[in-house]
């Protein structure tokens, strides 16, 4: 596997100088949700890192990668950039960068989308990415102290802000990302 | 099939004098959509004076209902009044009212969770349960105004209108509304 120092190079070649930058942001984020919620700190930086090294790529690059690395998904994944980058991420560090934890990659598959049954690392740099310190929309205060208290009901936050995003556009709902915040629902009032 | 005033009397005693009130209103909102677009008048006024003549009975009711009349569900809809109460309603009129007019029976068991594909008749019946005139709920005028403009835009901020509300109060989304709703958005940007 890279060492953090290559992996950092690399990410400076694939991505904007903002994305980069709030790369490093979910980085740090998620190390201090995982030292609070007692997740492994390195893993939730790793994860956090590199969640967007390839949200910058092509949808036909996406596809090859999942593609090449034998992950099934479905057509609506499949078709969006904003969607597949997960995934596809997933697929491209274990290629390039050597990262074969399963933890790491599962976390960075589902920073988007969200699952059904999410481990605490998935939540944490899910949440990461809405909180970092670049970050700045409205509401974005309320989710950061929120995060400080509940892990899962912030996550649930984060559905919310993003559900409610694309209500407001008239833009598609990825339906698995509803049955993963309804999952979510249920196990906090169980 | 029973006439319209054996049906409203029949009503009445189902219903609170709220919800009776409620279904007139639904009826007359129905049928003026259906002549605004172009759609039965008849079928329009009588799915939605009926739309709801089970909504206050028992969940195991409901669920007797549709059992009866060999209904298909899917566990989060067979549990949930809310949610039930529209099958269960087309059930119910088949058996008790006589009415098999199975584009009636469809806006009927549609009303609250949609469909992909829905019929005009299926929108209007939808959408006049959110705009008839005893209906007081914020953002309920511009409704009514888009709803004078457009059909499939009106019905899609119903859509809205019900899943912002949903995120907001931390309550399940039944997913097959999402997958109706997304279905609708494609139709209208075809």
């Amino acid at each position: 596997m890279w060492s953090k120092e290559e992996i950092q190079e690399a990410l400076r070649e694939l991505l904007s100088p903002k994305r980069y930058r709030h790369s490093l942001g979910v980085a740090q984020a998620a190390a201090e949700l995982a030292v609070r919620y007692g997740a492994d700190r390195k893993r939730a930086e790793l994860a956090g890192l590199v969640h967007d090294c390839v949200k910058e790529q092509s949808l036909a690059t996406m596809q090859a990668l999942v593609q090449a690395d034998g992950i099934r998904t479905d057509t609506m994944l499949y078709r969006s950039r904003a969607l597949l980058h997960g995934p596809a991420g997933a697929a491209y560090v274990r290629r390039e960068f050597g990262i074969e934890d399963e933890a790491v990659l599962a976390a960075i598959s589902s920073h988007t989308v969200g699952r059904v049954g999410m481990t605490k690392l998935e939540k944490i740099v899910f949440l990461a990415d809405y909180i970092e310190p670049n970050r700045d929309f409205p509401g974005v205060e309320e989710l950061r102290a929120l995060a400080r208290e509940d892990l899962d009901r912030a996550v649930l936050a984060g559905f919310r802000s993003t559900l409610r995003h694309l209500l407001e556009e008239d833009a598609p709902i990825y339906e698995p990302t509803v049955t993963a915040r309804n999952a979510l629902l249920e196990e906090i009032e169980e």
